[in-house]
């Protein structure tokens, strides 16, 4: 099986989807099961446990997983959905692409936006939050790894300033790249929801959105003067049927992606079996090495310093004079693919390389001595 | 492999999920791959045109395919964000549970909603349809085959009902359990939106929205006087991104189920080598089978006459004092998983069994006959 699994395709290092273990992939392919039967109900019960877990959350503060069939997009609209009525003020902090994106999903349900940009490989000042601040929005948005960008938003420190000057402003963390990859406190810094998705950090295919809301983002919608914008991301719809889950119950609102739920349960076993703590420190070291042999080849990175820059990928630009058709094709005939850039006003000069989940804990693998090998061979430094 | 997955489980006859065949398990283990590799394009693109093909309809109509993370629920909020405007008429067809559901799910996007409801086990009469049109709505649904009841709405005659009495009104088909199993002529009935998902006919695991929108519902998207109701299910987002798919250019506005959709390409791969009629004829043979077996037990079916029942599932009533504690446990024992009800008005007098996908058309497996004789074994009557 794991021959099968290996023999096939290339190394996938782009910031998500990424490698998938072999035994993720088996969970993948779960005979048909239905989604109330008691083989699944307790490994659907687990999975929310464990993602509540690995956040750093406890049950006691209250804290609601919800995994509902879905990308890490509709994460964006569960808070326009559920937490936005029309004309509540949110301050989105922009990184990158995906601040830009964020920002157009929460205007569609009706929130007055305030966007706080960094420039290109930055992060807002301190000062900047803070002014945002001064109006007491209902929510701040924080992209944690902004991937157009490769920029890692110090979300604690960010956390600290909401909570010193409008400590009534629900915290959302857009962790889609940053969910079991890099540092998240939810308890400790006082989120009030993480957004996630399952292809990144957490090492499992694409069709999952992963969500944790506070006791605090719960109550939101639950004192609502106009109804929850939709049907389908409803949390009123979906927090009965998360808690019966949990619970060992039976339920059922829409029919979950079992395979999908299989795999994550399987993926989360393997990340709960270690400290989560000492996951994200082999991020850094992998993301130490692959940082300091491109540096060592002479390139530079799209963020401005190595501490606002993400554990999970690197946005590295091109050596002067070449583009993404000089270097992308070439790493590919060596079996690696990297993704091109995405942000609009450096797209042409640079590219994006992933390292979370098995490329970047399990390096016996070889995945990132095979990815830098392959770059030097490429740029004839080898 | 096959050992490996036939093995471990429990016979999946519920009306959905169902029982899926190996290569289609194997596709959804397919490992890490980028949604916009030179590989994935053409299977996703393929995926697109062979759900128009199987649905009858062809790319010259403007008939648009729509494939999105999500369940089948969420089919609902796609009419709800899309083509729903605040203050429109829809008019619902109620033939069970999710009619009522259905109806709801419209409610909450602003939609006045007027249910034509059947007797419990019944289809409206045709009267009943003339006269809900005689408003001219601008959107009428069916539920072609409600699950709660097992009842077929004859949805080719409510659409020329609709064509003579309101021509302008919109025809969404809800066919979550219907496509590949029943009869469905898209460009023959004139209909403007299927809504399905992959558990069920189409023989997939759970997690990916299935759509086919008609050209006359995407330009009714096109001429709205207030903006598309949300982000996620926008087809303003989504539907140049799977025409790019299509005409094998790659594309991104949120990252897809690669492995379900490499598992659908697969299945739809197996359906499309027959043609659809024969699909469809395969399920009905196999209802025929259930039902006549059924009938010679001496049980009843909800649905009031067998014109009007589902060829894809039966719901069929327990004996006089048996309910399903004393009938599913011992089914499930001999391994056999069957669905208990779920129509409120009738909850505790029937249960269900899906004869879809493989289960219908691989009759070789021998799961219908496992199905029966469980089922004279447990009533006694082996």
């Amino acid at each position: 099986m794991s021959e099968f699994h290996q023999a096939a395709h290339k190394l996938l290092v782009i910031p998500g989807p990424i490698e998938f273990s072999d035994p993720v992939l088996l969970a993948n392919a779960t005979p048909g099961t239905a989604h109330t039967s008691p083989a699944f109900i307790p490994i659907f019960g687990a999975t929310l446990s464990m993602l509540r877990e690995i956040l750093l959350s406890t049950k006691e503060s209250g804290s609601q997983p919800i995994l509902i069939a879905g990308s890490g997009t509709m994460g964006w609209d569960a808070v326009g959905v559920n937490l936005v009525e029309r004309g509540d003020e949110v301050v989105v902090l922009n990184t990158g692409y995906f601040g830009d994106s964020f920002a157009d999903c929460l205007e569609a349900y009706g929130a007055k936006v305030t966007q706080v940009k960094a420039e290109v490989g930055g992060v807002p000042t301190d000062q900047a939050i803070i002014d945002a601040l001064a109006s007491h929005p209902k929510i701040i948005t924080i992209t944690h790894v902004d991937t157009s960008t490769g920029v890692l938003s110090p979300a604690g420190h960010i956390s600290q300033l909401v909570k010193k000057h409008s400590p009534d402003t629900l915290i959302v963390l857009d962790a889609v790249c940053s969910v079991a990859s890099e540092e998240i406190k939810f308890d400790e810094w006082g989120l009030d929801m993480v957004i996630s998705a399952t292809q990144k950090g957490l090492g499992v295919p694409p069709g999952l959105s992963v969500v944790l809301a506070s006791k605090r983002a719960v109550e939101t919608v639950e004192k609502r003067k106009t109804p929850v914008q939709g049907y389908y991301i409803s949390w009123n719809k979906w927090i009965p049927i998360m808690k019966n889950y949990e619970a060992g119950k039976p339920s059922y609102f829409a029919t979950p992606p079992v395979q999908l739920v299989y795999a994550l349960h399987t993926s989360l076993k393997a990340i709960t079996s270690a400290p989560i703590s000492d996951r994200v420190e082999d991020h850094k070291a992998a993301s130490k090495y692959v940082k300091d042999s491109l540096a060592e080849l002479g390139l530079d990175f799209v963020p401005k310093s190595r501490d606002i820059a993400a554990n999970g990928m690197t946005a590295v630009r091109f050596p002067k004079g070449l583009q993404a058709s000089d270097v992308l094709p070439k790493l590919a005939e060596r079996d690696i693919v990297v993704a091109a850039g995405l942000h609009k006003a450096i797209v042409t000069e640079y590219f994006r390389i992933g390292h979370m989940g098995v490329t970047a804990v399990n390096r016996e693998r070889g995945d990132l001595e095979k990815v830098i090998n392959g770059i030097k061979e490429v740029l004839g430094k080898a």
